[in-house]
C-alpha cells in the first residue's frame, strides 16, 4: 500500500474520501497506522461552525495506532501509540524551558491545513504522519485500542489539569462539567486520594455515566464549596460558579475555557484574603499523555465505557456521525 | 516592675499613654519587652480611618523584643524574638491542615480590642503578652533590632508570596508596589536566581528606595509582561496591569488588595490559553517567619535601610508621628 485514505473535510458537513500517497519519511518521523480515532466535542463544534477551522483539512485528534514505519531510534515498527495532540517544534523558548505545551510554533494534530507540507496531520485517516519529536506513549497490550484512542487528548488534558490543582489527600473536589473529561477527573481524583468527589453537569447522559463514579452528584455548582474545583465545562456561568464554590485556601483549575464565552468580575480581596488560586492549563506536556497511559491500565475500569464510548462505526460513517451523533461522550472509528 | 505602658489608640488620632498591669503567664505564654516596634502603613490607614480597627487597642503589630519570662519550653527569658502578626488557635481543622494563616478564631497583633482577656496585644507598648502556640523566630545577635522590626509583618508575608510565586530561576519578575515589601521582594527574587527583576511604583520616595536594588524602575505596570508578577499595591489599576503583564505561562501573586477596591475583569479563555496562575496571599505560615529572619541575616544588607527606616522616635512621640509622617517607608518606634 502506498497511499492512505482520509476524510477530508471541507468546511460545514462536508467530507470527502480522499486518498492521499504515504510521504516519505525524515530522520525522527513516524507513519502510523490508525488502529482508533475517537470524535471529540471540539470536533463537533469545529464542523457545526463554532469552532474556526482550516479548511480543507484532516479532523480527528485523539486516536491510537501502530507504528508501520519508524526513522525513530526510541519507536519500533509493530508498537501501538498514541500521541500529543500537539507537535511542538522542539528549538523556541518555550520549548527549552520545558512549556512545549505552549510552542511558539506549536502545530496541532487535526488542525491544520492539508495543503501544507503536513498532509497526514489528523487522525480520521487510516494513516498519521508523526514530526520529528513528536510526543508518543507506547500502549500496553491490556489496554483496548478503543479506550487508548481518548488518552491523547481527554485524558492527557485531565492529567495536566490534576498536577495543577497539587494535593488531592482528604480534599472536598468539585469537577464541573462531567464529560469525558470530566469523568476521568473524578476517578483521578479518587484514586489521588481525595475525600470527597462532587460531579457536576446539567446533561442527563453525563450524570448517568458518573452514577456510581462521584461520590455525590449535582445539577448546578452554584453554592457548592469545595477544596479543589476543576471547571471543565467551559460555561460562563460555570466558571462563576465554579469561582464562587471555591473555599478559603482553594485551588480552581479552570481547563474548558478554549472559546470566547465572555468575562468575569473577581474581587482581588476575595483572592487575597481567601489565599485562593486560579490558574488555566491549556494543552500538556509530554508527561501527561504517559500519565494518561498509566491511568488507562490502573484506573480505567472505573470508567463505564459502555456509556462513554459509542460505535464503533466504520471510517465511511463519520460525514453521517456529525449530522446524527450517537448517544456516548465519544463515538470510536475504526479505520 | 509590674506594670507596662502602652501608647492606647482611643480612635482617630487620638492616643492615651495608659499603664497596664503585667500579666500572670499562663504555660506555654511568653512576656516580651519591646526592643523596637514600625509604623506600618496598615497602622496609618487605621487611624487615619481608612481601615476598621476596634477602639480602644493597642495598635502595632510590627516589632522585635526581649522574652522577660516565659512559660515556654522552647523559649528561653532573655533570648531576642520575632513574633508572627497571627495568633493561630492551633485547634481548628485550618491549623490542624497547616494552614494557619486562615485560622478559624485568629487573633491579630496589633488588632484586639483592649477590653479584653488578651490586653497587651499590640507592639504600640513597653511589653507584648505573647498566648500559648504563637509562632515566634529567635534574631541572631547580628541582626539589628530597628531591621529585625520588620520581619514579622513586612518580610515575612513577602516569604509567603514568594514561595506561592514558585521557582525564579531565570524568570523576569515584575514588582508593582515598591514600599516595605516590594524592596524585600526584589532583593529576595535576584537571591532566588530570578534573571530580571523589575520594580514599579509612583511615588518618588519609593522609586528613590529602589534605586539599585531593582533591575529596572518603571512608573506603570501597563504594558510590561513578565513571567512573575507580584503585586503589593493593592491599588486596583494595579491589579489590573499586573494581570495584564502576565506572560503566557506566568504567574500573577495578589497580595496588596486587602481592603475594598473594586472587581477586575477576567476572560477564563485567557487564563486558560494562557496558561496562567493567579494567586491571593494573605497572612503567613510560621515558617515564612523563620525564612524572614533568615532573609535579614543573608541578604539584609541589599536594602537601603537608611532610606526605609525613619527615626528611631521615642515611645512618647508616637501621636505626632501619626500626624507627621518622618521621610522613610518604616518609621521605628523604641520604648
Amino acid at each position: 500500500m502506498d497511499s492512505a485514505t482520509a476524510q477530508l473535510w471541507l468546511g460545514g458537513q462536508d467530507f470527502a474520501l480522499t486518498s492521499v500517497p504515504l510521504p516519505q519519511l525524515r530522520d525522527g518521523e513516524l507513519l502510523v497506522r490508525i488502529n482508533a480515532a475517537t470524535v471529540c466535542g471540539s470536533d463537533r463544534h469545529t464542523v457545526l461552525g463554532r469552532r474556526p477551522g482550516e479548511t480543507p483539512s484532516i479532523l480527528g485528534h485523539e486516536g491510537v495506532g501502530t507504528v508501520v514505519a519508524s526513522k525513530r531510534s526510541d519507536v519500533s515498527k509493530g508498537e501501538r501509540i498514541v500521541f500529543s495532540v500537539t507537535a511542538p517544534c522542539g528549538a523556541c523558548a518555550r520549548c527549552r524551558a520545558g512549556f512545549t505545551a505552549k510552542c511558539l510554533n506549536v502545530r496541532k494534530i487535526g488542525h491544520e491545513l492539508f495543503d501544507s507540507c503536513w498532509r497526514l496531520s489528523g487522525t480520521y485517516s487510516t494513516h498519521i504522519h508523526l514530526l520529528a519529536g513528536h510526543p508518543v506513549s507506547a500502549v500496553p497490550d491490556e489496554i483496548g485500542s478503543a479506550q487508548a484512542s481518548v488518552a491523547g487528548c481527554a485524558i492527557a488534558t485531565v492529567m495536566a489539569v490534576m498536577e495543577a490543582a497539587g494535593d488531592f489527600s482528604g480534599k472536598t473536589v468539585l469537577v464541573n462539567g462531567v464529560g469525558m473529561l470530566g469523568l476521568v477527573a473524578i476517578v483521578e481524583a479518587k484514586r489521588r486520594g481525595a475525600g470527597l468527589v462532587i460531579g457536576c453537569d446539567m446533561n442527563r447522559l453525563s450524570l448517568d455515566a458518573a452514577d456510581g463514579v462521584a461520590d455525590r452528584l449535582v445539577t448546578s455548582a452554584k453554592g457548592g464549596t469545595a477544596d479543589i474545583v476543576l471547571e471543565l465545562s467551559g460555561a460562563i456561568g460555570g466558571v462563576v460558579d465554579s469561582l464562587a464554590a471555591c473555599k478559603v485556601g482553594g485551588t480552581v483549575v479552570l481547563a474548558g475555557s478554549v472559546t470566547p464565552a465572555g468575562t468575569v468580575k473577581i474581587d482581588p480581596e476575595w483572592v487575597v484574603r481567601g489565599w485562593r488560586s486560579i490558574t488555566g492549563v491549556h494543552n500538556y506536556e509530554p508527561r501527561h499523555l504517559a500519565n494518561a497511559v498509566e491511568f488507562l491500565g490502573a484506573a480505567g475500569r472505573m470508567l463505564p465505557w459502555e456509556l462513554v464510548l459509542a460505535g464503533p462505526i466504520p471510517f465511511d460513517a463519520l460525514p453521517g456521525e456529525f449530522q446524527n451523533p450517537s448517544a456516548g461522550l465519544r463515538t470510536v472509528v475504526v479505520g
